[in-house]
This record gives C-alpha cells, structure tokens and sequence, in this order.
C-alpha cells in the first residue's frame, strides 16, 4: 500500500516547517518578490532573493530549496534561472519551476522547456500553463488561467517525465506526483478563496512555499499538497477578516503565520482523486 | 454640441470595466510593479507585467492597453519601452506615457520625447512632469511635483499635438483632450486624500488604471477621467477607513474594490473648467 | 565633555526631519523598494528610487542622502552603485551603505569592499553582515542573522577606519561612532518587535531611513540613532495593534508615521555603552 497525503500529513509538514526554517532562494519576478518573500517568513521559512548570474549557482547549493519563477525574465534573470537550476541538480537541492505565461510568450517558453533538463523537483503552474508546458496547447492570458484546473491533469501527468511532481492552481488544485513507493498518485486540495486572484501574487507565492516545504517532506508530492493546503486553509481564514483584496492581502498574511497543525486537520480539504485511465506512467 | 463627460458617464466607464476586464501590459518601475498590479485587479482589471524586449512588443499587440512608467529606467527596459510603443502604435492598441522624473533627470528625459513619436494615447504625470515634458521649462524634484496642477495646464494642451488627452495629478486633477467631435475640452476632478502622496506609487498605479480604462472607452478624454475620478472616490472612502498611510494603502485597495457606478453617482465630482483663451489647438 | 545622545536628541532629529522632509536616493533591491518608499513616506521624508549608471552620480549629487543596498545587485545596478557612491562624496551628499548579504557571498563582498574607498558617511547591518564586512570572519545566512548583535561591536568599531558611524541592528541595536568632537562613543537602542523579522525589508527600509536622517542631524552617530529608535518606538506601538505580520506592517507604517517627538521622549530607549578597553581607533 503506498502513503496516502491527507490533512493530517500536512499537519506534519507544516511542524517540520516551523521547526527547520528552510532557507528558500527565490529567483523571482519583480511584481510578486516583496509578497513572496513576506508569504515565506509568515509561513515560517525563510528567504534570499539571489537571481544575479555570479551569486545564483553558489547559493542555490546551499539554500533549502529554489524557485525559479518566470513572471519577468530578462537576460540577465534568465541566465541566472539556468545556473541556478543546474547547481540545484547537481547538489540535490529541491527546486521548484514556476512557469509564469508560457505558452502565450514564445520567449519565456523557451526558457521553460530548456530548464526542464535540469529536472525542476515540482512544477507549480496554473492551469493553462501547465498545458502549454506539457506541449498539449492551451494559451495563457497574462497570468491568469484560462482553463479549468481539472483539464490540466493529463497534462501535469506527462509533466512528471521532467518532474516528481506537479500542480495545477485554480478553484480546486489538482497536484500529481510519485509517492514514496513510486507510484503516481493524485491528490485535489479544495478551499481557498474567491478574492485570492484579485491579489497578485498568491500564485507566485505559492510556488515560493512550495520550494520551502520540499526541504523539509520526505516527497516532492507531499512537499506541494502541503504548500497548497496551507495556502488554502490560510486564505479561507482571511476571507472572514476582510473586506476586499487589500484587507485580504494583509489577512492572508497573518492567517498563513497563525494557521498551526491543528487548524489545518480541522480545515484543510485534502482528498486522494483517480487518474484518468491508462495515465499513470 | 460635443458630449459633457460627468459622474454619469465615469459610473458608464466603470461599469463597462468591470464587465471587459481589460488586460493592462504594464512596463512600470521596480517601486510600483506589486501595487500597481494590485490597483488594477482591486479596480476589476487585469495586469501583466511585461517589459523585457524580447516579448513586450508581441503583448503590447495583443493587449487591452499598455502603460509605460519611466520610473527605474535601465538600457534593457528603456529599449522595451520602445518596442511596446511602437507596436502599440501599430497595433491600435491605446498606450499611457507617464513621464516619471522627467525634467530634472536628462536621460530619461531623451528616452520619454523620444517615445512621443508612437503617439501616447494618453500622458498622464504631476504638473511639474508635464510641464518639462512639453518643453516649457518646470523642473521635477524626484518623483513630486514641485507645481500646482492648474499650472500645468497650457503645457498639458500643448502636449495634445502629440497625444489624444494628457492629464496633470494633483489634489485637483485637470485633464485636457480632444472629445467624440474632435473638440479640445478640460475636465478637472476633486476629491482625493491627503494620504495619497504619503503611499508611494499611487500615481503610478493611477497610470496603469488610465491603459485599462482606454481599453473599454470611446475617447481617451473619457478614459482619463474615469480613472481618475475612480482613484479620487476610493481615496476619499480610504481615508474615512484609515488611521495613517499604512491602513489608508490597505483601505484603498478595497475601496477600488467595492466602489461602484453608484458611488460614483453620488461621490464623484467631475465638472468642465474653461480652457485659456487661445489654447484649442 | 561630549555630547550625550539621548531619546530628547532623537526627538530633535525627528522634528527636524518632518521640517526639512529630505530627499533620499535609493539604489535598493528589488524586495525592498516599495516598502522603502513606503516607510520614508510615512516617516516624514521623501524617496526616489534612482539606480540606473546614467542618472545615479547626477541625482546623488542633489540628493539630500544616499542609500547603497546590496540586498538584489547584477552588473547594471553595480555599476550604478559605485558612481552613487563616488558621486555622494565628491558632492558632501551623506551616504549609508547596508552590506545585504555580505559575507556568505563572495561577488557582492567584493562590492561591498571596493564601495569603502568612497567613504560612506554610515553603514548599517546586521550583525555577521559588519563581522564580515571588517574582515573579522563571521557568515550570513541569507539576509538573517546569525551572530548576536553585541558581538558586532569589535568589527563595528574598526569600520570608523571607513565610516564615521556603524550600527550592528538586532533586539538591541549597537551603534557607534564619533559624537561633534571626534570621540568614538557606543549607543544603545533597545525596544523593536519579535514581528520586524517576520516582515521583509524591516531592516532595508531602517538603513533607507538612515539616509533621511543623515540629512538633517548633525553628525552621522545622531542620524543613526534617530533612525533606529523611530525604528524601535513605531515597531513597539505597532506590535500592539496587530496580530499577525501582515497587519504588523500595517500597523508599523502607520506608526512611524503618526510617532512625534513626545512619543519618542516618552518611549525611545536610548543609552550609552561602554565601549570594549582599547577599542576607540
């Protein structure tokens, strides 16, 4: 029998979280890096912002866990993604790919399918670009997802060549991955909130989250349910402190730093899904 | 008889905001990039953040509308400006110049009238900025305005030979641009909050609400006012909300949020002003 | 007999601030610059973020202080750093430098290092951060700290070979530097937040808020022991309204804004120390 992910084991990765602190270095965008870093250090990891060619590679050896995130590449950034992605690789440091619009920007896509040979630990997308990154089509609109995150399931399964796991954002987050025997399972993570795309960010964010809970879950499946759950629990807490996405931002803050392992087995809405037939490869 | 813009057709803008969602393509400085987004999706629009050369032209067509701030200029984006400008231009797709530190700051100064050859479809700026944009001399101290707004209008008018409506922000806003007949007419909008230039970026932000509200407007004119006119309204009820700039940049987000065509009935207070003598050009 | 900095000299400086409202420069990392502006806007001074090589020597040399932060640099924000700096002090323009990250990674260092020989009038970091920088050892773990603030003293007091003024920030922030008669003195700012460190850029703003004080005090020792318990007191008062650190930062810009000279009599904790035998340079 493999592992089955459920609220409880969250409420362990959360315990694991708080007590290690991981050092997360993000290789972030510029709209979401302030968020980002402020989501990490309530949650209760940490975070470095290097994404400068000479210092990625070095840190990325030493950190935690890394995101590469593709909301604003440059030239520089970009060649910065790549040292960081390799070092990572090479010295078991999870990390995590973020591809932000790929699909609808040809450039930035090219950018993602060539990381994907330094095999990203956990692709955290939404749902449109995981299918465009899975090369099955799909366009992206800006940031936001056109497609519902369920569609994106075939696709974030032929993503696991390239990867142990992945997630498709949306209303319901479907994740996939090999659990500890191997096996490919799916975990759906209900909850959240409808004013978390009216703050930018979130999903970025998240994907930060992501890379700090790999460095402390014995699996990259169980490292990106844990991230999402949190960020779900903690999001439908804020919805009740909040009057509109200003007020949420600043809720989802504090409810990401007060949320404990108890408030996750009460709240969070974790359920094992069947894979589509003949998907499990 | 040329149509008379007032609180009516600003609830008619927003209304039609909100249905369209228009997607904004933002090329704004590293202080803005989060809060702008965060204005944008709190108002009921939509933001990405594209301003490498690589890509910002290909969006900048596809665009509802693309805003470039001239805030933290380097050489990679300042060539993006161009691109997205020009392609804009090509495209028919409305783009927004905010002049950010222009006059007292020479490079960027060359990069914004340079720019003025893809035909801004609106210029928005504090009084001082567009003053030294029209060449009239002023000088900016930072990014405040050195000016009063009214002052600025004769530059304002003068920068519609290379533009559609141009805007001056200041605790009153006077904006200036050709109406549905062609006709040059000043619109002035009261209100605000004397908070407002104590949260950094607001103008900016008020910039990139300005290229979505061109994307679902008939005339530039309109899609001026009805930005700013928006912003005034939420930084009144913002400032009720607010106990120092803080809880005020808090409370304008959801302010942005919940305000809607009645409010703007009832709150907004857009009249036409006189035009010098002499200046329809 | 020296000058004894006291919380009723803090309050002097404070007033002087919102008198003067300086202009700051800031060449920041990207995590920072909003929040930045932020907390100098709420504080009671003013900010422009100008970090391109072309217009960095020019404003610096109208600027009424300078921030170097080298918390995000790449090759074009280096540049920028060094003609800020060289520019800063051929013009009198006091400048602080924040060594982000200095120690754990060698490109940087090398920065921090070479931007010495431009003399800046303060530097403030944390405590491994001035280890590192004096060259006595000590490592950094991202932007944390991992050594106690006191035991930065030693290394910070070698820095006045380089600046007239040092602070080694942590639960109690150790500064020193020469008092108006060239006396080495040590003072003490107690007080802060358990929150500052849940909250990213707490400490970049405090060193962009040094730059603002350096402005309008008349030593540097004075301006960093302004700043620091405008600092300590804000974030105390903040704590007490919040719960969590989403509405600690919050609660903290309007704090630092609402704090006035009273406030600081009746809260700073500003004292002398005693330095270590043989340590006045």
């Amino acid at each position: 029998m493999s592992h089955i992910i459920t609220a409880d084991s969250v409420a362990t990765s959360l315990d694991a979280l708080r007590e290690q602190v991981p050092l997360v270095q993000s290789l972030t965008n510029i709209v979401s890096a302030n968020f980002l870093t402020n989501v990490l250090l309530a949650a209760g990891a940490s975070n470095a912002h290097i994404d400068n060619v000479h210092e990625a590679a070095g840190f990325a050896a030493i950190a935690g866990g890394v995101l590469v995130n593709l909301g604003t590449p440059d030239d520089a950034t970009a060649a910065a993604f790549r040292v960081a992605a390799e070092a990572a690789q090479k010295a078991d440091t999870p990390w995590v790919l973020d591809p932000v619009g790929v699909g609808g920007l040809p450039w930035r896509s090219d950018i993602a399918v060539d990381l994907l040979r330094f095999r990203p630990t956990a692709i955290r997308g939404n749902a449109s670009e995981i299918i465009a990154l899975a090369g099955l089509g799909g366009d992206t609109r800006g940031v936001d997802s056109a497609s519902d995150s369920i569609d994106a399931v075939p696709a974030a399964i032929s993503l696991l060549n390239h990867s142990d796991a992945v997630s498709a954002s949306g209303p319901v987050d479907y994740i996939v991955g090999r659990d500890s025997e191997g096996v490919v399972s799916g975990v759906r993570v209900s909850g959240g909130s409808a004013l978390l795309p009216r703050v930018t960010s979130t999903g970025c964010s998240l994907g930060g989250l992501v890379a700090a809970y790999l460095a402390v879950t014995p699996t990259a499946l169980e490292g990106l349910v844990a991230a999402h759950a949190h960020v779900a629990v903690a999001s439908e807490i804020a919805e009740k402190n909040s009057t509109g996405p200003g007020s949420f931002a600043v809720a989802y803050l504090d409810a990401l730093y007060t949320v404990d392992a108890d408030t996750i087995r009460t709240l969070a809405r974790v359920e094992s899904f069947e894979l589509p037939t003949g998907a499990q490869n």
